[in-house]
């Protein structure tokens, strides 16, 4: 019998099991981690974010996650099927009111590590949480054929990880994200995420997104601000001059703002429960 | 903000937000319901027991219900969108195993109030849960016609709701399921729960289950006792002459007892997590 303590957060419903170990204590395997999030025989969630002091990590923090070491709590963060994941904006947020909730972390501006670096967390008056997502990357044109078989145009989109952006021209809703979309595996040789995104007039815009391995989701943080990048081409600017964007996902609404210094992507984040967790 | 104490468990994954209300201090309308049982932005169940004294109840127990006078505690059921249901088998199961986890009860035999009436329930030395599923109800033969086009016939049967159970002749792994079998309205004018189910040998059933309004899911008492029977009538028997099966679920495995007093379900139920679960 496994016991520990737990809570359960959400950012646009992108939802997490929140396991808070200060000293590091916790012998996280990726069966434990599936074992959470199962939504039927644990508590469930799209992932797992461990909340550990980063000396407690007894992991090493090289590359782009050697800045984490300036942080004083570390976000482990691990996809549902206990794989590691370096980062996940969503899951920042929620780690970042979790910190706040729990007393571990407190002022308008909080630091948090991650395998993709020091993220920095701003809490904003309504209660929003703004935080840095870096600097998307733009490689060009692209396509993908959805399950119906019909075909969308995009733009590709690194914000640490692979997007094709698409701008429809109609509604998002219906759409056929049913089961992945064809992407040409010659531009997307480890797969992508796929957005499909209609501008709403005002700064506002539609979208809905499906995930590699994940199949169409609630939000992702990463894929809003891929949207956001795609509107502001196709609106014919430059992302790094300057532009915010309010993008509806089937979970929420998020605000992305990108400039020169890259993109922030600000949006609610909550935590619904805690308590102790027990599996057998 | 609202906040209230909560657990969660399952019976075969059949999985349950549970509300400790000895006194039916909580207003359990339908929103909240659903609020607590949305799988990402709350807790996440296939319904809500809510765990009341039967004589805090406030609502009157008349008809069916009214032999659930004699039980200290009710099961005042809810389905994820927030209506109220009548009995459900994997429920009972959970709801007694919570009495016991919490204290509320004790011993070897417990009775539980439900708006179906009286339910005993009875703790194994294994720890499973049996429980008495009354005196399932054999209509005759019937067809479905499942969504890729074939055909499946089996027997109509009363479990207090109704069902098809199809024995086939292959796995029921093949079987699509992925949207409701068409059922023959004349038989079936409120719908049906469609089970197939193939003879393992050894007494061993292998089950699967679409649920009218659900879609597949991973176990359904009142199904794997339909299941039961239509196994025993396919094999030469009759029920209330004495039949036990072993029913495997996606879920997990349950027992089903048949004999002259009715059918009786045997099967696991875990608490899985308690706490506080606030929604704003």
């Amino acid at each position: 019998m496994i016991s520990m303590r737990f809570a359960k957060g959400h950012g646009t419903e992108n939802d997490f099991v929140i396991l808070p170990d200060p000293e590091g204590a916790l012998d996280l395997g990726a069966d434990l981690v599936a074992r959470l999030c199962d939504r039927r025989a644990g508590i469930g969630g799209d992932g797992v974010l461990r909340v550990v002091r980063t000396r407690a990590l007894g992991e090493p923090l090289t590359g782009a996650a050697a800045s984490s070491e300036a942080a004083e709590w570390f976000m482990d963060y691990r996809n549902a099927d206990g794989s590691i994941a370096e980062m996940c904006g969503n899951g920042v947020r929620v780690f970042a009111r979790y910190l706040l909730h729990a007393g571990l972390a407190e002022g308008r501006s909080i630091d948090v590590g991650t395998r993709a670096g020091l993220r920095s967390v701003t809490i904003e008056d309504n209660g929003d949480i703004t935080i840095d997502m870096g600097r998307p990357e733009v490689f060009g044109d692209g396509g993908a054929r959805l399950a119906d078989g019909s075909e969308v145009r995009g733009l590709r989109v690194s914000v640490g990880n692979p997007h094709l952006a698409c701008m429809v021209d109609g509604p998002v809703g219906g759409l056929d994200l049913t089961s992945a979309p064809a992407l040409d595996p010659a531009a997307f040789p480890e797969g992508g995420n796929v957005e499909v995104v209609a501008p709403l007039g005002d700064g506002v815009l539609d979208m809905r997104v499906y995930e590699r391995g994940s199949g169409e989701t609630r939000s992702c943080g990463t894929g809003i601000v891929a949207a956001a990048v795609a509107a502001t081409r196709a609106a014919g600017g430059a992302p790094d001059q300057g532009a915010t964007w309010r993008v509806r996902v089937p979970g929420g609404e998020c605000i992305v703002l990108l400039d020169a210094r890259g993109a922030r992507l600000r949006g609610p984040a909550v935590i619904v429960a805690e308590g102790q967790v027990r599996l057998g």
